[in-house]
């Protein structure tokens, strides 16, 4: 069986400009709500490029709908989060259902007042909501990403979801450093794994071909990974690279997006290759799970 | 603090004959020991020529004492085991302290009649056995690698070792598929993981430099990737490709031995940098132990 996948890669519509700070609550509100109804509408044109090529499974970037703002302390952007379904998520409903297309939205939610977390929403072909997943590794890398101040670590563990095209997983941005969840992700029986991400060059762009292909080989799935492209004032913390891929579970990058700018990443992914791959090395057969007890210890 | 690293790669000194299968059994003992004798000395030659170089910590590779043998099932290679310590693990110790060297000595071990181990002992540079290293995965790949008839799994989970260059740990071929002891000996303090290995072009040499450097990146320390070179008849079952690197914490590949015959692969290991990159990257701050129950069910 061939799934076409999809990865979109999006810069923003409009940033916040500096003057935010000195604007009334009521302003700065508007503002936000500018920016998030400009990177809906555009994406909902992305997905309509999607469709157009085939695309049967569709992720988005890390909390898509706007720029990404860890790198200020403001609780200002608590404003954006919305509760999941919400009005947003209801939306790309209609998308996936308009076009047939299991989407993977990535945004901002909010539970109760004042608990948030860097979530995404896995909505199936018909445009039933199928669930959530919430980032569980939460950076507060320097500069550019003070995300314990925004994110609620996630507390859902490493669900899979069912879909039209199968069982997938999800894992955001700074997951990807860590190598229990991707090992999760594939026990729980996920043959393909979409990562959306914001990260800049200085910060990551030597590791960013190394740890989602290595993901890939030890678990033997494929992997979409996507980056956000372009420089987000005010705050110009670094290029985000775009270079959105997908990943075969050989480790090879069977397409990848461009560096600056919109793209809509797609390929072609053959399920077979995951029963070959997994017939040479039986890497399942042979893990020693008693011994690894360690990994849990607190 | 910089620790020069040696690793050594060694071709067969003598390859069994095809005419073994029809030797008597007294005679098939004394090839075999010829071959391990000419492998012991020869690897003490190269252990002298790390030490002019200055190595302080050094590996050999898998089994170093003779051929890979697990393309064939004959249990003949029973009788090559030996008890740790035991005749060669000896040699090994008078040689470590001569050259005041911490030595990793991978070999095939017996504990009692009829148990079999891949094992690695780890000698200190006074030549003290610190203690050893069983490997705890055991692959049947085809071609070459039915190891489960030669190897019982390991026991000993993932010790570290305290030597004269601090703490350090062993990881052996097939287990640098896994992820999760890789991560335990971070978890228990080692800097440096060697990884002694024995495999050819055509089954691993896609992952050989993607598997190890993500580990290194994932944990934050150095790798010493150990792979013999040539072909070993009489089953030539492919080519060892050497290759033999150190890999630094950001997952760069630092030095890399030859592709065919033997080396002396060395390379001066910045201890400093596992603080600069663990400063940066804060994994072990920011991991879920909670969240990762799924890898130790059974």
């Amino acid at each position: 069986m061939i799934v076409r996948g999809g990865l979109i890669q999006a810069s923003n519509v409009k940033a916040p400009t500096a003057d935010i700070s000195r604007m009334k609550p009521a302003d700065v509100s508007r503002e936000l709500a500018a920016i998030k109804e400009a990177m809906v509408r555009k994406h909902i044109g992305l997905i309509g490029e999607a469709a157009k090529r085939g695309v049967q499974v569709c992720c988005l970037q890390e909390i898509f709908f706007g720029p990404y703002f860890c790198s200020e302390h403001d609780k200002r952007w608590y404003g954006t989060a919305e509760p999941i379904p919400g009005p947003t998520v209801r939306r790309m409903q209609a998308a996936a259902k308009k076009h047939g297309m299991v989407l993977v939205v990535p945004l901002y939610e909010v539970t109760i007042t004042g608990v948030y977390y860097n979530t995404a929403a896995v909505i199936d072909a018909d445009g039933r909501l199928v669930g959530i997943y919430r980032k569980n590794h939460i950076p507060n890398v320097e500069p550019g990403f003070r995300e314990k101040f925004y994110f609620k670590p996630g507390n859902l563990g490493y669900p899979v979801f069912e879909t039209a095209v199968g069982t997938i997983g999800v894992y955001i941005c700074y997951d990807r450093h860590f190598p229990e969840g991707a090992r999760i992700l594939a026990l729980h029986g996920a043959w393909l794994i979409l990562n959306p991400s914001a990260t800049v060059i200085g910060v990551s762009k030597y590791l960013w071909k190394l740890e989602q292909p290595a993901h890939a080989v030890a678990n033997q799935y494929f992997v979409g990974a996507i980056n956000r492209p372009g420089r987000e004032g005010p705050w110009n913390i670094g290029d985000f690279y775009g270079t959105s891929y997908f990943c075969d579970p050989r480790g090879k990058i069977l397409v990848e997006g461009c560096r600056e700018g919109d793209d809509v990443v797609v390929a072609d992914l053959d399920l077979d290759m995951i029963r070959e791959v997994r017939n040479v090395w039986q890497f399942f057969r042979d893990r020693r799970p008693e011994s690894y007890d360690a990994i849990t210890a607190p």
